[in-house]
């Protein structure tokens, strides 16, 4: 009888040892955005806020992982934080499109068994993240979208909400001053000009993510966005795309990608990343920088990404001005930034 | 005077020269798609009627090739001869959904400019790929969906046609079909097991595509299909993914796949051959063939591929019992077959 009590009492502290090793290490990474994010053009407050709100979201996926959570709850939590946070182009805080409408991609990938899910242009979801990751979990299919999406996401318990719900002030100011723009670019032609981005693509994109190793050793990455201001005609981007905007593999990293979409689909951005790694033998700093500051402006685009790699080595970057990202480890070391120069 | 003529003539010859020399081959590959096709479950004349079919296809785009015509042109071509046959499970001849509509996706990738366009769950467009091109072509978006992609369609000259176009009776029937094995399947459980595959996967799916190098040297990929029969809640396989079921780079090959498409885009299928052969130095054949006889069966997923390199390379790898597939070469030599012992 004393012996069965004795190896109860083992298997419980088994996660909390598991911690106190050098190996049991966890890290966590996330993005909220790159684009024309200028130390000048930015208040003091809004800075503060833009921190505060990263912060947070670190703290949601840190306080699973801390506890032994898997990457996947981590990943999941932490990108539920940004879409709550109306200062993400994301859930809350979505860009319009150019009917006036919140269309939200996400998806989610399991570095452990490549299984992943994904939900493109929903309008009635609160937390796209999780209607992803119900697909994957709860389906054999990887992309759900439109209606058809929201159908199953309310069928599986997903919090569902009046299309109002995204409306957010500064997203509908920036979708007359993105319609302005293109309708003075579209003057003479209504379907090609007007497909074209103009130069300022500040209000444009945007997207939330977020990659995690977890002290079991496993990888997972999240990617949520609400697309581009003003975009026509059902567009999707690469969130939701898996390979493009969001790609895990326990073999090599978790990748989270934010910019112009388009260049990244063409890219296959982040599986490109992850074959580097795997068939190039490159570290993953190596690869992702190859990709981002060579591979991607040299076709035209921009964008950053964010990674962390088997060994927890992280990697975050960017091609613009500045990318909304930090990382918080098993050992406390946190950081938060936004500039390049920061 | 004399000298300005003599130049302007050379200038004229120039594309039918190029035609007679042993660098200006091209290379048309195509596939009807992939899956539980049998020699003992197929008549004469259903076979004889698939092969025509193949032939129509390889027909159209050689005469297109043979004239010094692009690959992405050749490609477009093949693919809507092959949408146009309701023997495919693409254009006419889709499968139904679930809810009895016929929801098409398609893509088109140029390996010259790694430009990309497609389409994905359109009802009324009756030729998908010809969308998907025009979207490359004429957005600076890679992916449109839904009724948005059909505006977008219609405003740019598309033929758009009644949702019953789509309608024939062989696909009806399937759907019937797989309709009562589903819902014997999901006796209990209404969301979770009815998106479950049934054993009999072969109503399920099928695509078609066309991978073609030209004699400029160009590659190009394209493929279109009706998805799988009996499928729910918008979903959206790997054929309208670029790097999934499909991708082209000059620097490497044009692949176009087809499968059980979840597996397709989890494994990142085109782009993953096309990086072994840019990172690893891997032939086009031994790529195709990890990929599609050890990769994918290893994570329980089956179907095929088509693949052409920038020598004129051809892979046509498949873990299915067959695919419908062939190829032409300027040479003339002419393949088409069905099954694995062929």
């Amino acid at each position: 009888m004393k012996q069965v009590v004795l190896i109860l009492v083992l298997f419980i502290n088994l996660p909390v040892m598991a911690q106190t090793k050098d190996s049991a290490k966890y890290v966590l990474v996330i993005h909220g955005g790159a684009g024309t994010i200028l130390k000048k053009s930015m208040t003091p407050e809004k800075e503060k806020a833009y921190k505060e709100g990263l912060q947070k979201a670190l703290d949601a996926g840190n306080a699973i992982l801390k506890k032994g959570g898997t990457a996947m709850d981590a990943v999941e939590a932490t990108v539920k934080v940004l879409e709550d946070n109306p200062l993400f182009n994301a859930g809350k805080g979505a860009v319009f499109t150019n009917e006036g409408k919140n269309e939200l991609d996400a998806a989610i990938m399991d570095g452990k068994t490549l299984k992943a899910g994904s939900v493109a242009s929903v309008t009635t979801i609160k937390n796209p993240i999780t209607a992803a990751r119900k697909v994957m979990e709860r389906t054999e299919h990887v992309m759900l979208i439109g209606s058809g999406a929201e159908r199953f996401a309310k069928m599986n318990g997903c919090v569902m909400v009046d299309p109002s719900y995204f409306h957010t002030k500064e997203r509908w100011e920036g979708l007359l001053k993105a319609r302005k723009a293109d309708s003075l670019n579209a003057a003479n032609d209504s379907t090609k000009k007007a497909l074209k981005q103009p130069g300022n693509r500040d209000d444009k994109y945007g997207t939330v993510g977020a990659v995690a190793l977890d002290i079991h050793g496993n990888l997972a990455a999240a990617t949520s966005t609400g697309g581009m201001t003003n975009k026509r005609f059902g567009r999707v981007g690469d969130a939701p795309i898996i390979g493009a905007g969001t790609y895990a593999d326990n073999n090599t990293c978790a990748i989270s990608g934010t910019g112009w979409g388009e260049y990244f689909i063409r890219l296959v951005m982040a599986k490109s990343v992850s074959d580097r790694m795997e068939l190039a033998k490159m570290t993953l700093d190596d690869a992702a920088r190859e990709m981002i500051m060579k591979k991607l402006p040299a076709l035209g685009g921009d964008g950053g990404l964010i990674g962390v790699d088997k060994q927890g080595n992280i990697t975050m970057p960017f091609c613009t001005e500045g990318m909304y990202r930090g990382y918080i480890k098993s050992n406390g070391e946190t950081v938060i930034k936004i500039y390049k120069e920061d």
